[in-house]
Protein backbone atom coordinates (compact mmCIF):
# COMPACT_ATOMS: atom_id res chain seq x y z
CA UNK A 1 0.00 0.00 0.00
CA UNK A 2 1.67 3.33 -0.92
CA UNK A 3 2.29 6.31 1.07
CA UNK A 4 2.00 10.26 0.65
CA UNK A 5 4.35 12.61 1.07
CA UNK A 6 2.50 13.61 4.31
CA UNK A 7 2.00 10.38 5.65
CA UNK A 8 5.70 9.52 4.76
CA UNK A 9 6.55 12.62 6.47
CA UNK A 10 4.63 11.53 9.73
CA UNK A 11 5.57 8.27 9.86
CA UNK A 12 9.68 9.18 9.85
CA UNK A 13 8.80 11.27 12.59
CA UNK A 14 7.27 9.10 14.60
CA UNK A 15 9.87 6.21 14.13
CA UNK A 16 13.09 8.28 13.22
CA UNK A 17 12.95 10.70 15.87
CA UNK A 18 16.64 10.76 15.69
CA UNK A 19 17.08 11.76 12.52
CA UNK A 20 15.57 15.40 13.14
CA UNK A 21 17.60 15.54 16.40
CA UNK A 22 20.76 14.90 14.74
CA UNK A 23 20.32 16.65 10.93
CA UNK A 24 17.34 18.73 11.90
CA UNK A 25 14.32 19.22 9.44
CA UNK A 26 13.93 17.15 6.44
CA UNK A 27 10.94 17.35 4.02
CA UNK A 28 9.47 14.91 1.77
CA UNK A 29 8.43 16.88 -1.29
CA UNK A 30 7.58 14.38 -3.59
CA UNK A 31 7.08 10.48 -3.12
CA UNK A 32 5.12 7.97 -5.20
CA UNK A 33 5.81 6.49 -8.50
CA UNK A 34 9.10 4.93 -8.26
CA UNK A 35 10.58 8.07 -7.07
CA UNK A 36 11.18 10.81 -4.26
CA UNK A 37 12.39 14.14 -3.70
CA UNK A 38 13.69 14.82 -0.02
CA UNK A 39 15.14 18.08 1.15
CA UNK A 40 17.32 19.05 4.19
CA UNK A 41 17.13 22.60 4.72
CA UNK A 42 21.00 24.40 4.95
CA UNK A 43 22.17 24.50 8.84
CA UNK A 44 26.01 24.93 10.32
CA UNK A 45 25.60 21.91 11.85
CA UNK A 46 26.40 20.19 8.76
CA UNK A 47 29.27 21.86 8.20
CA UNK A 48 33.04 20.74 8.37
CA UNK A 49 35.95 22.71 8.22
CA UNK A 50 36.55 24.09 5.22
CA UNK A 51 32.60 24.74 4.26
CA UNK A 52 31.94 21.77 3.04
CA UNK A 53 28.54 19.73 4.23
CA UNK A 54 29.52 16.70 6.15
CA UNK A 55 30.00 13.29 4.19
CA UNK A 56 27.53 11.60 6.82
CA UNK A 57 24.85 14.13 6.39
CA UNK A 58 24.97 13.59 2.28
CA UNK A 59 25.26 9.35 3.26
CA UNK A 60 22.17 9.76 5.80
CA UNK A 61 20.13 11.88 3.00
CA UNK A 62 20.94 9.42 0.63
CA UNK A 63 19.50 6.72 2.61
CA UNK A 64 16.79 8.05 3.62
CA UNK A 65 15.37 9.42 0.38
CA UNK A 66 15.63 5.71 -1.44
CA UNK A 67 13.93 4.73 1.88
CA UNK A 68 11.10 7.33 1.32
CA UNK A 69 11.10 6.27 -2.37
CA UNK A 70 10.16 2.19 -1.45
CA UNK A 71 7.80 3.91 1.56
CA UNK A 72 6.10 5.99 -1.49
CA UNK A 73 5.56 2.49 -3.20
CA UNK A 74 5.15 -0.48 -0.68
CA UNK A 75 3.83 1.52 2.47
CA UNK A 76 5.64 0.99 5.74
CA UNK A 77 8.10 -1.59 4.72
CA UNK A 78 9.84 -0.09 8.06
CA UNK A 79 11.77 -3.35 8.12
CA UNK A 80 12.98 -3.11 4.51
CA UNK A 81 17.10 -2.56 5.22
CA UNK A 82 19.83 -0.89 3.03
CA UNK A 83 22.35 -3.79 2.10
CA UNK A 84 24.44 -1.90 -0.08
CA UNK A 85 25.05 2.11 -0.71
CA UNK A 86 27.95 3.01 -3.35
CA UNK A 87 28.30 7.36 -2.98
CA UNK A 88 30.39 9.38 -5.04
CA UNK A 89 31.36 12.53 -4.29
CA UNK A 90 31.18 15.15 -6.85
CA UNK A 91 31.36 18.74 -5.87
CA UNK A 92 31.65 21.14 -2.74
CA UNK A 93 28.04 21.55 -1.38
CA UNK A 94 27.52 25.45 -1.50
CA UNK A 95 25.99 26.81 1.45
CA UNK A 96 22.11 25.99 0.25
CA UNK A 97 19.50 23.45 0.91
CA UNK A 98 20.68 20.05 -0.27
CA UNK A 99 17.54 18.10 -2.56
CA UNK A 100 17.90 14.50 -2.58
CA UNK A 101 15.88 12.32 -6.38
CA UNK A 102 15.88 9.37 -5.92
CA UNK A 103 14.91 6.41 -8.07
CA UNK A 104 14.78 3.36 -8.29
CA UNK A 105 15.78 0.90 -11.10
CA UNK A 106 14.44 -2.38 -10.13
CA UNK A 107 11.74 -3.17 -7.29
CA UNK A 108 12.01 -6.98 -7.43
CA UNK A 109 10.79 -9.67 -4.54
CA UNK A 110 14.17 -9.76 -2.44
CA UNK A 111 15.79 -6.28 -3.44
CA UNK A 112 14.79 -2.78 -4.81
CA UNK A 113 18.01 -1.24 -6.67
CA UNK A 114 17.88 2.59 -7.52
CA UNK A 115 20.13 5.93 -7.45
CA UNK A 116 19.79 9.02 -5.48
CA UNK A 117 21.35 12.12 -7.26
CA UNK A 118 22.03 15.30 -4.72
CA UNK A 119 22.16 18.50 -5.44
CA UNK A 120 22.75 21.71 -3.55
CA UNK A 121 20.12 24.22 -4.28
CA UNK A 122 20.78 26.93 -7.33
CA UNK A 123 23.47 24.95 -8.52
CA UNK A 124 23.57 22.89 -11.85
CA UNK A 125 25.82 20.11 -11.34
CA UNK A 126 25.30 17.46 -9.28
CA UNK A 127 26.92 17.33 -5.57
CA UNK A 128 26.37 13.82 -5.05
CA UNK A 129 25.38 10.47 -6.83
CA UNK A 130 24.66 6.85 -5.24
CA UNK A 131 23.47 3.70 -6.39
CA UNK A 132 21.55 1.44 -3.40
CA UNK A 133 20.25 -1.74 -2.75
CA UNK A 134 17.73 -2.64 -0.17
CA UNK A 135 16.71 -5.84 0.90
CA UNK A 136 12.63 -6.12 1.19
CA UNK A 137 10.84 -8.55 3.76
CA UNK A 138 9.12 -11.79 2.35
CA UNK A 139 5.74 -10.13 3.77
CA UNK A 140 5.63 -6.81 2.15
CA UNK A 141 7.27 -8.52 -1.34
CA UNK A 142 4.27 -10.91 -1.83
CA UNK A 143 2.15 -7.71 -1.74
CA UNK A 144 4.03 -6.36 -4.56
CA UNK B 1 54.83 13.43 8.48
CA UNK B 2 53.23 10.64 10.12
CA UNK B 3 50.99 11.36 13.54
CA UNK B 4 50.58 8.78 16.68
CA UNK B 5 47.15 7.80 17.87
CA UNK B 6 47.16 10.24 19.81
CA UNK B 7 48.05 13.29 17.94
CA UNK B 8 45.11 11.79 15.80
CA UNK B 9 42.47 11.90 18.68
CA UNK B 10 43.29 15.52 19.31
CA UNK B 11 43.68 16.40 16.10
CA UNK B 12 40.13 15.17 15.09
CA UNK B 13 39.09 16.72 18.59
CA UNK B 14 39.76 19.97 17.52
CA UNK B 15 39.17 19.94 13.87
CA UNK B 16 35.96 17.87 13.89
CA UNK B 17 33.82 18.54 17.45
CA UNK B 18 30.55 18.00 15.69
CA UNK B 19 31.95 14.29 15.16
CA UNK B 20 32.18 13.88 19.41
CA UNK B 21 28.74 16.23 19.50
CA UNK B 22 26.52 13.95 16.82
CA UNK B 23 28.01 10.66 17.76
CA UNK B 24 29.76 11.10 21.14
CA UNK B 25 33.37 9.56 22.10
CA UNK B 26 35.37 7.86 18.86
CA UNK B 27 38.79 6.43 20.20
CA UNK B 28 41.99 5.83 17.51
CA UNK B 29 43.25 2.61 19.21
CA UNK B 30 45.65 2.89 16.27
CA UNK B 31 47.09 3.98 13.60
CA UNK B 32 50.41 4.02 11.01
CA UNK B 33 51.97 1.37 8.99
CA UNK B 34 48.85 1.90 6.36
CA UNK B 35 45.92 0.96 8.61
CA UNK B 36 43.99 1.98 11.47
CA UNK B 37 41.69 0.42 14.46
CA UNK B 38 39.27 3.22 15.40
CA UNK B 39 36.47 2.45 18.35
CA UNK B 40 32.74 4.17 19.32
CA UNK B 41 31.61 2.69 22.22
CA UNK B 42 27.87 1.72 22.54
CA UNK B 43 25.52 4.25 23.06
CA UNK B 44 21.82 4.10 22.37
CA UNK B 45 21.46 7.25 20.68
CA UNK B 46 22.63 5.08 17.89
CA UNK B 47 20.31 2.86 17.77
CA UNK B 48 17.16 2.57 15.17
CA UNK B 49 14.17 1.38 15.46
CA UNK B 50 14.64 -2.40 16.04
CA UNK B 51 17.68 -2.38 17.85
CA UNK B 52 20.07 -1.63 15.19
CA UNK B 53 22.71 0.77 15.04
CA UNK B 54 21.74 3.17 12.12
CA UNK B 55 23.58 3.17 9.21
CA UNK B 56 24.48 6.75 9.10
CA UNK B 57 26.64 5.70 12.13
CA UNK B 58 28.36 2.93 10.62
CA UNK B 59 29.44 5.18 7.62
CA UNK B 60 30.43 7.81 9.36
CA UNK B 61 32.83 5.54 11.49
CA UNK B 62 33.82 3.88 8.07
CA UNK B 63 35.03 6.95 6.36
CA UNK B 64 36.76 8.33 9.67
CA UNK B 65 38.46 4.97 10.32
CA UNK B 66 39.58 5.77 6.78
CA UNK B 67 40.71 9.20 6.89
CA UNK B 68 42.59 7.70 10.68
CA UNK B 69 44.73 5.59 8.57
CA UNK B 70 45.43 8.07 6.24
CA UNK B 71 46.47 10.69 8.46
CA UNK B 72 49.15 8.01 10.65
CA UNK B 73 50.69 7.94 6.90
CA UNK B 74 50.77 11.20 5.76
CA UNK B 75 49.57 13.65 8.54
CA UNK B 76 47.38 16.41 8.93
CA UNK B 77 46.01 15.90 5.54
CA UNK B 78 43.17 17.74 6.07
CA UNK B 79 42.28 18.59 2.89
CA UNK B 80 42.01 14.99 1.52
CA UNK B 81 38.75 14.07 0.69
CA UNK B 82 36.26 11.09 0.23
CA UNK B 83 35.55 10.67 -3.38
CA UNK B 84 33.65 7.19 -3.33
CA UNK B 85 32.50 5.19 -0.18
CA UNK B 86 30.60 1.48 -1.23
CA UNK B 87 29.61 -0.20 2.21
CA UNK B 88 27.88 -3.39 2.58
CA UNK B 89 25.91 -4.10 5.36
CA UNK B 90 26.14 -7.25 6.38
CA UNK B 91 24.81 -8.23 9.92
CA UNK B 92 23.03 -6.35 12.55
CA UNK B 93 24.99 -4.86 14.95
CA UNK B 94 24.81 -5.91 18.56
CA UNK B 95 24.47 -3.78 21.74
CA UNK B 96 28.01 -3.42 21.81
CA UNK B 97 31.24 -1.14 20.86
CA UNK B 98 31.99 -1.11 17.00
CA UNK B 99 35.57 -1.82 16.32
CA UNK B 100 36.37 -0.69 12.83
CA UNK B 101 39.99 -1.64 10.88
CA UNK B 102 40.29 0.16 8.02
CA UNK B 103 43.48 -1.01 5.31
CA UNK B 104 45.22 1.26 3.20
CA UNK B 105 45.24 -0.95 -0.23
CA UNK B 106 47.02 1.77 -2.52
CA UNK B 107 48.48 5.24 -1.81
CA UNK B 108 49.07 6.77 -5.07
CA UNK B 109 50.15 10.59 -5.80
CA UNK B 110 46.66 11.20 -6.30
CA UNK B 111 44.41 8.58 -4.95
CA UNK B 112 44.39 6.37 -1.48
CA UNK B 113 42.06 3.05 -1.99
CA UNK B 114 41.18 1.12 1.15
CA UNK B 115 39.01 -1.29 2.73
CA UNK B 116 37.60 -0.56 6.56
CA UNK B 117 35.84 -3.76 7.86
CA UNK B 118 33.51 -2.88 10.97
CA UNK B 119 32.53 -5.25 13.44
CA UNK B 120 30.54 -5.43 16.74
CA UNK B 121 32.45 -6.29 20.04
CA UNK B 122 32.13 -10.38 21.05
CA UNK B 123 31.43 -11.40 17.70
CA UNK B 124 32.84 -13.24 15.13
CA UNK B 125 31.05 -11.80 11.74
CA UNK B 126 31.40 -8.39 10.50
CA UNK B 127 28.44 -6.16 10.13
CA UNK B 128 29.57 -4.19 7.77
CA UNK B 129 32.48 -3.81 4.86
CA UNK B 130 33.81 -1.07 2.81
CA UNK B 131 35.78 0.46 0.09
CA UNK B 132 36.79 3.86 -0.17
CA UNK B 133 38.51 6.52 -1.96
CA UNK B 134 39.98 9.34 -0.79
CA UNK B 135 41.82 11.88 -3.25
CA UNK B 136 45.37 12.79 -1.82
CA UNK B 137 46.10 17.54 -2.43
CA UNK B 138 48.72 17.98 -4.51
CA UNK B 139 50.92 19.32 -2.13
CA UNK B 140 50.60 16.50 0.76
CA UNK B 141 51.14 14.25 -1.96
CA UNK B 142 54.71 15.22 -2.97
CA UNK B 143 55.48 14.76 0.44
CA UNK B 144 54.57 10.71 -0.06
CA UNK C 1 39.81 18.09 -28.71
CA UNK C 2 36.21 16.40 -28.80
CA UNK C 3 35.61 13.39 -31.31
CA UNK C 4 32.88 12.10 -33.37
CA UNK C 5 30.92 8.73 -33.30
CA UNK C 6 32.63 7.79 -36.67
CA UNK C 7 36.21 8.91 -34.83
CA UNK C 8 35.93 7.66 -31.89
CA UNK C 9 34.69 4.05 -33.52
CA UNK C 10 37.39 4.18 -36.12
CA UNK C 11 40.20 4.80 -33.00
CA UNK C 12 38.37 2.09 -30.62
CA UNK C 13 38.84 -0.68 -34.41
CA UNK C 14 42.75 0.59 -34.51
CA UNK C 15 43.63 0.49 -31.05
CA UNK C 16 41.71 -2.12 -29.32
CA UNK C 17 41.17 -4.87 -31.62
CA UNK C 18 40.77 -7.32 -29.55
CA UNK C 19 37.24 -5.71 -28.66
CA UNK C 20 36.08 -6.75 -32.10
CA UNK C 21 38.06 -10.20 -31.70
CA UNK C 22 36.25 -10.97 -28.56
CA UNK C 23 32.83 -9.53 -28.19
CA UNK C 24 31.88 -8.70 -32.00
CA UNK C 25 30.97 -5.68 -33.57
CA UNK C 26 30.36 -2.38 -31.51
CA UNK C 27 28.52 0.47 -32.35
CA UNK C 28 28.95 4.23 -31.61
CA UNK C 29 25.74 5.94 -31.62
CA UNK C 30 26.31 8.88 -30.20
CA UNK C 31 29.02 10.44 -28.99
CA UNK C 32 29.71 14.62 -27.12
CA UNK C 33 28.07 16.80 -24.82
CA UNK C 34 28.62 14.57 -21.87
CA UNK C 35 27.16 11.39 -23.04
CA UNK C 36 27.04 8.57 -25.75
CA UNK C 37 25.02 5.75 -27.06
CA UNK C 38 27.25 2.45 -27.62
CA UNK C 39 25.30 -0.71 -29.19
CA UNK C 40 26.41 -4.06 -29.07
CA UNK C 41 24.18 -6.34 -31.55
CA UNK C 42 23.23 -9.37 -30.52
CA UNK C 43 25.50 -12.92 -30.57
CA UNK C 44 25.02 -16.08 -29.30
CA UNK C 45 28.77 -15.88 -28.36
CA UNK C 46 27.92 -13.89 -25.61
CA UNK C 47 25.45 -16.08 -23.71
CA UNK C 48 26.00 -17.82 -20.61
CA UNK C 49 24.03 -21.19 -19.89
CA UNK C 50 20.33 -20.02 -19.24
CA UNK C 51 20.38 -17.99 -22.24
CA UNK C 52 21.51 -15.14 -20.48
CA UNK C 53 24.21 -12.50 -21.31
CA UNK C 54 27.41 -13.09 -19.75
CA UNK C 55 27.75 -10.15 -17.14
CA UNK C 56 31.48 -9.70 -18.27
CA UNK C 57 29.94 -8.46 -21.78
CA UNK C 58 27.56 -5.98 -19.61
CA UNK C 59 30.71 -4.99 -18.03
CA UNK C 60 33.15 -4.36 -20.62
CA UNK C 61 30.49 -2.48 -22.53
CA UNK C 62 29.52 -0.72 -19.33
CA UNK C 63 33.68 0.79 -19.01
CA UNK C 64 33.38 1.02 -23.18
CA UNK C 65 30.54 3.79 -23.00
CA UNK C 66 32.14 5.58 -20.71
CA UNK C 67 35.05 5.87 -22.22
CA UNK C 68 33.52 7.18 -25.41
CA UNK C 69 31.43 9.46 -23.38
CA UNK C 70 35.10 10.75 -22.53
CA UNK C 71 36.86 10.46 -26.04
CA UNK C 72 33.40 12.55 -27.09
CA UNK C 73 34.57 15.29 -24.73
CA UNK C 74 38.46 15.49 -24.33
CA UNK C 75 39.11 13.25 -27.57
CA UNK C 76 42.06 10.80 -27.72
CA UNK C 77 42.32 10.43 -23.87
CA UNK C 78 43.77 7.02 -24.77
CA UNK C 79 45.73 6.91 -21.45
CA UNK C 80 42.59 7.81 -19.28
CA UNK C 81 42.01 4.43 -17.47
CA UNK C 82 39.22 2.96 -15.22
CA UNK C 83 39.77 3.40 -11.36
CA UNK C 84 36.23 2.37 -10.33
CA UNK C 85 33.45 0.52 -11.79
CA UNK C 86 30.12 -0.74 -9.62
CA UNK C 87 27.40 -2.04 -11.56
CA UNK C 88 24.20 -3.38 -10.49
CA UNK C 89 22.41 -6.23 -12.55
CA UNK C 90 18.77 -5.68 -12.71
CA UNK C 91 16.81 -8.15 -15.12
CA UNK C 92 18.10 -10.83 -17.16
CA UNK C 93 18.81 -9.35 -20.62
CA UNK C 94 16.94 -10.61 -24.03
CA UNK C 95 17.79 -12.15 -26.64
CA UNK C 96 18.52 -8.37 -28.13
CA UNK C 97 20.85 -5.88 -28.66
CA UNK C 98 22.57 -4.57 -25.72
CA UNK C 99 22.33 -0.51 -25.70
CA UNK C 100 24.19 1.25 -22.92
CA UNK C 101 23.95 5.19 -22.79
CA UNK C 102 26.51 6.42 -20.53
CA UNK C 103 26.51 10.44 -18.87
CA UNK C 104 29.55 12.23 -17.30
CA UNK C 105 28.68 13.71 -13.93
CA UNK C 106 31.71 15.35 -13.24
CA UNK C 107 34.55 15.90 -15.62
CA UNK C 108 37.19 17.48 -13.00
CA UNK C 109 41.16 17.85 -13.44
CA UNK C 110 41.85 14.70 -12.48
CA UNK C 111 38.66 12.36 -12.33
CA UNK C 112 35.78 11.92 -14.46
CA UNK C 113 32.55 10.24 -12.97
CA UNK C 114 29.81 9.09 -14.13
CA UNK C 115 26.73 6.07 -14.63
CA UNK C 116 25.99 4.34 -17.65
CA UNK C 117 22.55 2.66 -17.84
CA UNK C 118 22.31 -0.38 -19.95
CA UNK C 119 19.27 -1.73 -21.99
CA UNK C 120 18.10 -4.64 -23.58
CA UNK C 121 16.84 -3.51 -27.46
CA UNK C 122 12.44 -3.57 -27.22
CA UNK C 123 12.41 -3.51 -23.06
CA UNK C 124 11.58 -1.07 -20.70
CA UNK C 125 13.55 -1.05 -17.43
CA UNK C 126 17.01 -1.44 -17.68
CA UNK C 127 19.15 -5.01 -17.45
CA UNK C 128 22.08 -3.05 -15.75
CA UNK C 129 23.34 -0.13 -13.85
CA UNK C 130 26.63 1.22 -13.21
CA UNK C 131 28.81 3.66 -11.79
CA UNK C 132 32.61 4.86 -12.75
CA UNK C 133 35.19 6.79 -12.23
CA UNK C 134 38.32 6.92 -14.56
CA UNK C 135 41.51 8.85 -13.63
CA UNK C 136 42.31 12.05 -16.22
CA UNK C 137 45.81 12.02 -17.21
CA UNK C 138 46.93 15.40 -16.21
CA UNK C 139 48.31 16.60 -19.60
CA UNK C 140 44.81 16.17 -21.41
CA UNK C 141 43.68 17.75 -18.49
CA UNK C 142 45.23 20.88 -18.89
CA UNK C 143 43.49 21.05 -21.94
CA UNK C 144 39.98 20.66 -21.02
CA UNK D 1 26.77 -30.16 -0.63
CA UNK D 2 30.14 -28.11 -0.92
CA UNK D 3 32.58 -29.27 -3.82
CA UNK D 4 36.51 -29.57 -4.65
CA UNK D 5 38.62 -27.66 -6.96
CA UNK D 6 38.49 -30.44 -9.35
CA UNK D 7 34.76 -31.18 -9.33
CA UNK D 8 34.74 -26.86 -9.37
CA UNK D 9 37.33 -27.00 -12.46
CA UNK D 10 35.60 -29.77 -14.53
CA UNK D 11 31.72 -27.98 -13.76
CA UNK D 12 32.85 -24.88 -14.73
CA UNK D 13 34.72 -26.65 -18.52
CA UNK D 14 31.67 -28.20 -19.01
CA UNK D 15 28.64 -25.09 -17.97
CA UNK D 16 30.78 -22.21 -19.25
CA UNK D 17 32.81 -23.27 -22.22
CA UNK D 18 33.40 -20.12 -23.51
CA UNK D 19 35.18 -18.60 -20.55
CA UNK D 20 38.67 -20.70 -21.38
CA UNK D 21 37.55 -19.85 -25.18
CA UNK D 22 37.61 -16.56 -24.63
CA UNK D 23 40.23 -16.24 -21.75
CA UNK D 24 42.41 -19.29 -21.69
CA UNK D 25 42.89 -21.78 -18.84
CA UNK D 26 41.49 -20.76 -15.39
CA UNK D 27 43.05 -22.99 -12.41
CA UNK D 28 41.06 -23.66 -9.25
CA UNK D 29 43.98 -23.75 -6.77
CA UNK D 30 41.87 -23.59 -3.95
CA UNK D 31 37.96 -23.85 -3.33
CA UNK D 32 36.31 -24.23 0.16
CA UNK D 33 35.79 -22.96 3.73
CA UNK D 34 34.68 -19.93 2.61
CA UNK D 35 37.66 -19.12 0.41
CA UNK D 36 38.99 -19.70 -2.97
CA UNK D 37 42.33 -18.80 -5.17
CA UNK D 38 42.19 -18.88 -8.75
CA UNK D 39 44.91 -18.38 -11.19
CA UNK D 40 44.60 -17.38 -15.06
CA UNK D 41 48.11 -17.66 -16.86
CA UNK D 42 49.40 -14.67 -18.64
CA UNK D 43 48.69 -14.30 -22.10
CA UNK D 44 48.72 -11.79 -24.35
CA UNK D 45 45.22 -11.89 -25.84
CA UNK D 46 44.65 -9.69 -22.32
CA UNK D 47 46.74 -6.81 -22.93
CA UNK D 48 45.77 -3.99 -23.90
CA UNK D 49 47.74 -1.04 -25.72
CA UNK D 50 50.71 -0.19 -23.13
CA UNK D 51 50.86 -3.52 -22.17
CA UNK D 52 48.01 -3.39 -19.29
CA UNK D 53 45.66 -6.45 -18.90
CA UNK D 54 42.41 -5.47 -20.02
CA UNK D 55 39.63 -4.45 -17.57
CA UNK D 56 37.15 -7.18 -18.39
CA UNK D 57 39.48 -9.88 -17.69
CA UNK D 58 40.23 -8.54 -14.49
CA UNK D 59 36.33 -8.08 -13.94
CA UNK D 60 35.73 -11.64 -15.42
CA UNK D 61 38.28 -13.45 -13.03
CA UNK D 62 36.94 -11.47 -9.70
CA UNK D 63 33.18 -12.88 -10.62
CA UNK D 64 34.53 -15.92 -11.30
CA UNK D 65 36.82 -16.37 -8.27
CA UNK D 66 33.61 -15.30 -6.00
CA UNK D 67 31.52 -17.64 -7.88
CA UNK D 68 34.05 -20.69 -7.16
CA UNK D 69 34.07 -19.95 -3.78
CA UNK D 70 29.87 -20.17 -3.74
CA UNK D 71 30.51 -23.26 -5.12
CA UNK D 72 33.03 -24.18 -2.53
CA UNK D 73 30.49 -24.12 -0.08
CA UNK D 74 27.34 -24.61 -1.55
CA UNK D 75 27.93 -26.58 -4.49
CA UNK D 76 26.27 -26.26 -8.02
CA UNK D 77 23.92 -23.44 -7.41
CA UNK D 78 24.32 -22.33 -11.47
CA UNK D 79 21.64 -20.49 -10.26
CA UNK D 80 23.62 -18.10 -8.15
CA UNK D 81 23.69 -14.72 -9.82
CA UNK D 82 25.59 -11.95 -9.69
CA UNK D 83 24.00 -8.84 -8.57
CA UNK D 84 26.55 -5.93 -7.53
CA UNK D 85 30.17 -6.23 -8.66
CA UNK D 86 32.24 -3.29 -7.00
CA UNK D 87 36.12 -3.15 -8.51
CA UNK D 88 39.05 -0.76 -7.89
CA UNK D 89 41.68 -0.71 -10.05
CA UNK D 90 44.85 0.16 -8.40
CA UNK D 91 47.67 -1.12 -10.33
CA UNK D 92 49.11 -1.41 -13.75
CA UNK D 93 49.25 -5.54 -13.69
CA UNK D 94 52.81 -7.17 -14.69
CA UNK D 95 53.36 -9.75 -17.79
CA UNK D 96 52.70 -12.63 -14.97
CA UNK D 97 49.82 -14.51 -14.27
CA UNK D 98 46.90 -13.20 -12.27
CA UNK D 99 46.01 -14.59 -8.93
CA UNK D 100 42.48 -13.93 -7.39
CA UNK D 101 41.86 -14.96 -3.78
CA UNK D 102 38.22 -14.33 -2.63
CA UNK D 103 36.66 -14.20 0.45
CA UNK D 104 32.96 -14.89 1.48
CA UNK D 105 32.18 -12.34 4.32
CA UNK D 106 28.83 -13.17 4.68
CA UNK D 107 26.50 -16.28 3.45
CA UNK D 108 22.86 -15.88 4.00
CA UNK D 109 19.63 -16.89 3.25
CA UNK D 110 19.19 -14.71 0.11
CA UNK D 111 22.82 -12.99 -0.13
CA UNK D 112 26.43 -13.81 -0.26
CA UNK D 113 28.24 -10.99 0.26
CA UNK D 114 33.02 -11.15 -0.22
CA UNK D 115 35.70 -9.12 -1.30
CA UNK D 116 37.94 -10.39 -4.31
CA UNK D 117 41.89 -9.48 -4.20
CA UNK D 118 43.58 -10.23 -7.49
CA UNK D 119 47.46 -9.66 -7.69
CA UNK D 120 50.22 -10.08 -10.17
CA UNK D 121 52.42 -13.26 -9.38
CA UNK D 122 55.39 -11.79 -8.16
CA UNK D 123 54.63 -8.52 -6.99
CA UNK D 124 53.37 -7.54 -3.61
CA UNK D 125 50.67 -4.91 -3.65
CA UNK D 126 47.18 -5.89 -5.46
CA UNK D 127 46.36 -4.82 -8.68
CA UNK D 128 42.59 -4.82 -8.17
CA UNK D 129 40.60 -5.44 -5.26
CA UNK D 130 36.63 -5.64 -5.45
CA UNK D 131 33.55 -6.41 -3.24
CA UNK D 132 30.54 -8.51 -4.68
CA UNK D 133 26.83 -10.16 -4.22
CA UNK D 134 25.18 -12.77 -5.57
CA UNK D 135 21.70 -13.39 -4.62
CA UNK D 136 21.41 -17.28 -4.01
CA UNK D 137 18.29 -19.18 -5.17
CA UNK D 138 16.22 -19.99 -2.45
CA UNK D 139 16.04 -23.69 -3.01
CA UNK D 140 19.67 -23.91 -2.33
CA UNK D 141 19.23 -21.40 0.42
CA UNK D 142 17.23 -23.60 1.88
CA UNK D 143 20.11 -26.56 2.07
CA UNK D 144 22.65 -24.21 3.67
Amino acid sequence: MSMSPEQIEAFLETEFPQVRETYGDIHVEQAGDMKSVVRIPFSDNHLRPGGTISGPTMMMLTDLAFYVAILGVIGTAHLAVTTNLNINFLRKPGHADLIAEAEILKLGKRLAVGQVTIRSEGETGPVAHATLTYSIPEGIARQS
